[in-house]
């Protein structure tokens, strides 16, 4: 996963993920504009191992968490230094997740995204929606809904990974170490749906899985 | 702040807010691209009002949400539909926030934020650090530091609202206000960095300000 080499940054073609444009308004009177980009609905799973008392978490190479790792003045080199920006920087730590760009119902992606990305074989009664909300204000205001999975051992007939290209690596963490994520000061490679995640299995779930 | 009309979308000109372009690498032999978005770094601050114990939010409009609720086929008219589509649609509840843009310490944005957008005159030694996360991981990858503080209505010493032309609201709510926040289905019109602090807050603090 961190073998990343030949980093270079060129324009954006016309790319069918990231379709930035402006939006034009006028509020109270007053003609306004804001930049915002148009990006798929997704999910995010909490999937919890009841069988080993872990959550799973997936890991994998984010070029965005990467770049803004680079110091502005570096970022104009013709490949970007990976001794210096060693790929490790973008590893991100994050729930079972994906992109509603199928046409399938938001549960069924859920539960294709948990085998794919983690390798269990659930089904549609094991995933629990819990909150939906707007995923970043900014530039992105797509809707992410949460869900919460309890596995075991033996629903686990893939091995994970993601599909195509992907590279992803399951991880787990007992529940100390989630306290210990949500306690530190970080800097984490982990986005705040995830932290919320973890927050709301603390606050709902974990009591019943600590020995 | 919700007289809103006259929505129109048109391509992103060179834009100072939002940078697309393409992420080129190769990871394990293999060559990939990713479309991301050059973001500034960011602040938001937990603000929570001792003497009435009420935590405080923002509200404002927020094209990037309001843009998501506008089903595909009508977002090619002229002009949005705003009695269709009313503007109530995209107006988020956040924690207090903004963009590290200028040349100062992070906890100063901070503290200037608290003071333009809530209205309150707080020292940098009331801003307590909590955690760094990236604030999204697919397009957006900047760090955003959350903040604790914690004042008394004699610190209020403005209007708050937001500077230049932002029009932004204080919102004010209790704990029990707060858990149902956190406790309902949604969808709610907030982003996940907020349900992350309520969670942080109500783990941490509230304990010692319930009635």
């Amino acid at each position: 996963m961190e073998d990343i080499k030949e980093v270079f940054f060129t324009p954006l073609p016309d790319s069918p993920y990231v379709k930035p444009f402006r939006f034009n308004f006028t509020q109270n009177g007053q003609k306004k504009t804001w930049d915002i980009l148009e990006v798929h609905d997704s999910v995010a799973i909490i999937v919890f191992n009841v069988t080993r008392r872990v959550m799973i978490f997936v890991k994998q190479f984010r070029p965005a968490i990467y770049y803004n790792c680079i110091k502005p003045e570096d970022r104009k080199a013709e490949f970007i230094d990976t001794k210096k920006y060693p790929a490790s920087l973008g590893i991100a730590l994050e729930m079972c997740a994906g992109i509603v760009d199928k046409d399938k119902s938001v549960d069924e992606i859920a539960r294709e995204e948990v085998l794919e990305e983690c390798g269990y074989n659930v089904e549609l009664k094991d995933l629990h929606r819990i909150i939906s909300y707007r995923s970043g204000v900014g530039v992105q205001g797509a809707l992410q809904t949460l869900y919460y999975c309890e596995v075991t051992d033996d629903m686990k007939t893939e091995q994970g990974g993601g599909v195509d290209d992907e590279i992803i690596e399951v991880v787990e963490k007992t529940i100390p170490e989630i306290e210990d994520m949500v306690n530190s000061p970080g800097p984490l490679t982990s986005p705040p749906a995830c932290l919320f995640a973890l927050m709301w299995f603390l606050r709902n779930k974990a009591d019943k899985y600590r020995k």
